[in-house]
């Protein structure tokens, strides 16, 4: 499946001019983009899902695009991958049993998978041709399909949950934007299907686009979860190569005694090193949810 | 002085091309570029210090460039201009006199003039065509020279403080980045002048660049107010048309008791609304020095 450089027509990428990427989309962030110059193109080519770019840049790193839209950089995408995955498991109490949803680039099970209490990840990736990207350009976010504690699906999240209810501590959605595949994973039935797939007391955390640009849509789904699940919360991380260099979590706990603000487990610093967490430590977590006034106004209920 | 619309050549304003404004900084954020689409071209001009563009976004507002850097955009422009305000005067027992060095736009001027403990204000602008611009082009961030508390000087902040010792309860410098005409503003005889303009117990903020992009920029600065000042802290905010979406504050006190993190003065929900405050709470006070865990290790002395 892939191919070579040499293969690639540089001239068929409409997201590349002039040896820049530019990340520009009408619909989610008009009238910006974030532009990353391109050392070289990897890989370019559809799958049955979405159109897969994977380019080295000058000064990023290896460059995962899906549909145009940025999904990781090797040099800042450790924010992403470590805030969603231990913001939920460090507020849960004992989270032995994780769930994974889409994160086809590993980087979530990666996390996930060094989390002390963690015996069992399950991830569901419903493109294959994401995983294999990622094994091929992107190694050290990959590795996290290599851990023996995971059993990588590829196959719809949405069937897998209706057949697997009761079973899960945490569920992780590593989503891309709520345009086109990834729509129906910011919609009430996908955050019903998940209280039903937790067990008593159980936690998600979703990708939840940025609050400079989508207070609409966060207002929407925080407001439906309400009625899903007794504590419902709103935190964000920096990240400077997604739109306007932040990126949001949706945060949900079937336990109505739940603070997301205050973590009950805090790792030790052995803990941070071994595990060679970059940007997560108690204070990031904390601090994640201390919102700007205009975002506290727009979201309020 | 100022130019119409009709007047502005496009083709010589090296930062636009195809209807976008790039922000390009091979020394400062080499292989990235925040992309803006452009309106309307509504000034281009040299001063003796820099050169000076303006123009109307698509989606951002209007926005003010200088040398080809993003100073300020009327959509996200209260981020930067709040907290660089109030971590300071709210660390700060009774910030009677301010001095605000740089700033030409007026935004910090109006965040400063808020604030009910503030008698006084002295402002220090070197460059007076950033001032006329924006007067003309910006007026909810130029409204802050109209205000009674405040005398503005059009001349050199070092020139200034020579002048006017143990004077000041609070100095902030909003200057642009340490390239060019503000390169001495990040280097150790500014901020030894600047401990001798401020009354004893005085406290100072400055612009400190991104966390993101520029940690050895930051340490340094932070290393030489250690020798100046017994109290030292780097804080941030999200902003994002400020490279990589964040701006960070180095902020130093002359108190050794002084505590960044948690403010002294808290604003009331009724002085919030008052104020118009869209960023600045206590929890984004305290939050802003809570430091992913790359830049705490890289910052460490």
């Amino acid at each position: 499946m892939a191919v070579d450089p040499k293969d690639v027509n540089i001239s068929n990428i409409p997201y590349i001019k002039d040896g820049w990427f530019m990340e520009l989309n009408k619909e989610l962030w008009p009238g910006q983009a974030m532009g990353l110059e391109v050392d070289q193109v990897l890989f370019y080519q559809k799958s049955p899902y979405q159109d897969i770019l994977v380019f080295k840049s000058k000064t990023y790193g290896t460059v995962l695009v899906l549909d145009g839209v940025i999904q990781c950089t090797e040099r800042d995408e450790f924010s992403y991958q470590e805030m969603l995955s231990f913001l939920p498991l460090n507020s849960h109490p004992n989270p032995e049993k994780v769930l994974i949803i889409g994160g086809g680039d590993g980087g979530v099970a990666r996390e996930v998978s060094k989390h002390p209490a963690v015996k069992e990840i399950v991830q569901c990736e419903i493109d294959a041709m994401v995983v294999e990207v990622s094994k091929k350009y992107l190694p050290n976010m990959s590795k996290g399909f290599s851990n023996p504690k995971l059993n990588l699906i590829i196959g719809d999240g949405f069937k897998f949950m209706e057949e697997h209810q009761n079973e899960f501590d945490v569920i992780i959605t590593d989503s891309s934007d709520p345009i086109g595949p990834a729509c129906v994973l910011f919609e009430k039935p996908y955050y019903e299907l998940m209280s039903k797939a937790l067990r008593a007391g159980g936690i998600i955390a979703s990708q939840g686009e940025c609050m400079w640009l989508h207070t609409k849509v966060i207002k929407n789904v925080l407001d439906f979860c309400a009625e899903i699940y007794p504590t419902v919360d709103y935190g964000f991380t920096t990240i400077p190569t997604y739109p306007s260099g932040q990126i949001g979590f949706i945060l949900c706990s079937l336990n109505k005694d739940t603070n997301f603000k205050s973590p009950v487990r805090i790792f030790t610093n052995e803990e941070k090193e071994e595990m060679d967490l970059r940007y997560y430590n108690e204070a990031v977590h904390n601090s994640a949810f201390a919102l700007p006034q205009f975002v506290k106004k727009e979201l309020e209920r």
